[in-house]
């Protein structure tokens, strides 16, 4: 089956899905996590033939690490597939309901967005996850996971497509890709499919955004930035700064420029050089910055680097405004932290960084679905409409609009005599 | 000035035009209302000097009509700036506050998309309409009007500037591109430019769309259908298919099909017939409608055409469910309604057409900003994700995440002794 029959098998999945009743959702993610639980030891067995060929092909240890599937890890992901089923139904909502006149009323109802697209590293449990939270919004979903964990994919969507069946939810609502050409094939579907999630590499995710009419949700870069403002308690940007840059350095929230207002450099410098050393983080710094410590020179290239590593930018700035500036500038408009005891300069950091989360006094690490308490994340978006930050459930739905009358035409509304709409607002 | 310049103008001026004062802008925005009334006659005199030269070129009776910007005009759109003063700020709204843990607060505040690219109609009105909707929701606008109003655009664009310089908003947040070509280059800008709202024929919104990477608000087709089901009022469905089609033929929310279920088939297409006649609507049916009624043969192209004209294509079905599929497979996800006296039925349409305006028992004509109530209109999305339908205020924000914390690290969250997230929801 090519892939445009695919998508359009999904298509028409998606348009039934839209209606299954909140309890047949439930129901089916409740059987989800069961089935996974039961059949946890053929699933571990089939995780280790996919970690057996990557340890064989080298795949470096933090990646294996994602890749594994163990008893533990599939615990935590049911659990959330549990939770996830406890959540309201985010289908069906009314968001305002108006009454444009007697007996015209007009309804903003959130409903799925249709058919997604998500391309995602190789790592089981976030097949799981992006399916169940597809399930629960409502969205036929193409997944494409990373090759690495071919096998292990093929059984959990195998799983859910029988708990699938048995559940009578519509044929196809998920249906797995397997090579890149698939992706390939997927990017000009914009007939069937409606977003594209993908996660990955910043050089993938930019490719896939070139190479696509349908609108992609996501982020390339994670350039963050911390900035120690000149009223800043050092002892609380210190510790902010490490966390920020080495509680997990090769993800998209951790920091890669330090901002330090010149009128705390002198001080503030040698104290986060100190500590970072013994990081073993590499500093790369501006010219004010190479005064004070012992620096490598920074470029205007690091400026718009994400390292993803144990180095960080450091530039001394003369103060928020520049910061800002400098932000908004060769920042990614991912997370941006400022750290200092002025509540105006913190709400005016917050206003003027144009970035999806922007943080007072603590670590940019922190911008995360699951921390924010979304319940679950298809990804974090630096995009500037739809969904920005991390995106959950609210995300993946749109809205439509309903308008019930009882004969009701416009050329009533128009000319002389025209009769007035109330606009009533019912909610 | 090249347009990439103007763009970055325009960039820096959203990041300060985001932390105006509400009372700032609706002063500007009572401003401008005070100041267009004053200079009506001058306004005026020179849309008379644009409508000569379009008069001269043959330009089309309606849109002369939507080219004169007369004193009834102007005092319209005054009144619609004012009613936009009056309106909350859609800006700084808090959308949801979580408390992650003891001193860790989490915000979601709605704020401006950034920069708008919107290229319009040759409708002077539109103008102060999409300018004043921008200033509300602080976005800034780069602005292409039709060549037609051209020296009503320049004077009228001219005013607001002045008023903003007076009322000291960011300079540059408005301006105005002059040509094809800087359209162009504007499509090229996604550094600088964060939505295009393209409004006009089919095929130029569609040739937007194809031409950039930057997020396109819009609609290029609208096909809208009227479907009456075979529990229909024939009095009421004969009333509301003329109203879609006939009220205002040349508009993206007129209907171009109508399905007829084959239960009622022979009793309302004679009826319908009757009614169009008189209107001069030229009918193209399918076989089944041919078998009633006399019209012309209709193609399978006929299903996926926007007439914009007094023509009506018909189809009959065998019920709901071939009535859904048809308007899913060759509709525009516009708008589309159902005549019923079925409540079940009515619920099935809204739910499974795929469309952004689903309708039950009244006019698709109906799709609109104002008639809405959402105070203003930039444009009618036939989007997936953002908005969809009707485009007012709500459609030119989006949301930052706002996280602030007293020194909180993301390392005292994982690992062995983690603290435990609370996510208590605040409002």
């Amino acid at each position: 089956m090519g892939i445009a029959e695919v998508a359009a098998i999904a298509k028409k999945a998606a348009i039934q899905l839209a209606t299954v009743k909140t309890g047949e959702k439930n129901a089916a993610l409740t059987a989800i996590a069961n089935t996974l639980r039961q059949r946890c030891d053929h699933i571990t067995a089939v995780n280790e033939v996919d970690m057996e060929a990557a340890k064989k092909s080298h795949l470096p240890e933090p990646l294996l690490k994602r890749l594994n599937f163990n008893e533990a890890k599939i615990e935590d992901v049911c659990a959330g597939v549990e939770t996830l089923a406890e959540l309201p139904d985010p289908v069906g909502r009314t968001i305002s309901a108006t009454e444009l006149d007697v007996g015209l009323k007009l309804y903003k109802v959130s409903c799925p967005i249709g058919v997604i697209g998500v391309i995602f590293e190789s790592r089981p449990d976030a097949l799981i996850q992006i399916s169940t939270l597809c399930l629960k919004t409502g969205n036929a979903v193409l997944l494409k996971g990373g090759s690495e964990a071919e096998k292990t994919n093929n059984i959990l969507s195998k799983i859910i497509s029988e708990i699938s069946e048995k559940s009578e939810l519509p044929p196809g609502w998920l249906q797995l890709l397997q090579t890149r050409q698939d992706v390939a094939e997927m990017l000009a579907l914009d007939e069937y499919i409606d977003l594209i999630i993908p996660r990955g590499s910043n050089d993938f995710v930019r490719s896939i955004m070139n190479n696509t009419n349908i609108p992609v949700l996501g982020h390339a870069d994670g350039i963050c930035h911390v900035y120690v403002d000149g009223e800043a308690d050092l002892e609380m940007a210190t510790k902010i700064t490490l966390d920020s840059k080495c509680q997990y350095v090769a993800v998209c929230n951790a920091a890669e420029t330090l901002l330090v207002d010149e009128k705390i450099a002198e001080q503030f410098l040698p104290k986060i050089k100190d500590e970072l050393d013994k990081g073993n983080v590499e500093l790369r710094g501006c010219k004010k910055t190479a005064d004070v410590i012992k620096v490598e020179p920074a470029g205007k290239k690091d400026w718009s680097t994400e390292y993803l590593d144990y180095i960080l930018s450091i530039k001394v700035v003369e103060g928020i405004d520049e910061a800002i500036e400098h932000i908004n500038k060769f920042g990614s408009g991912h997370t941006d932290a400022i750290v200092t005891s002025n509540k105006q300069k913190a709400a005016k950091f917050m206003t003027r960084v144009d970035s999806g989360n922007v943080f007072v006094n603590c670590s940019t690490r922190f911008s995360d679905g699951y921390r924010y308490g979304l319940g679950a994340e298809v990804g974090i978006s630096t995009n500037k409409i739809h969904a920005r930050g991390p995106v959950g459930m609210e995300g993946l739905t749109i809205y439509k609009w309903k308008l019930v009358g009882s004969g009701h035409i416009v050329a009533d509304y128009s000319g002389p005599g025209a009769k007035l709409f109330a606009h009533k607002k019912l909610t």
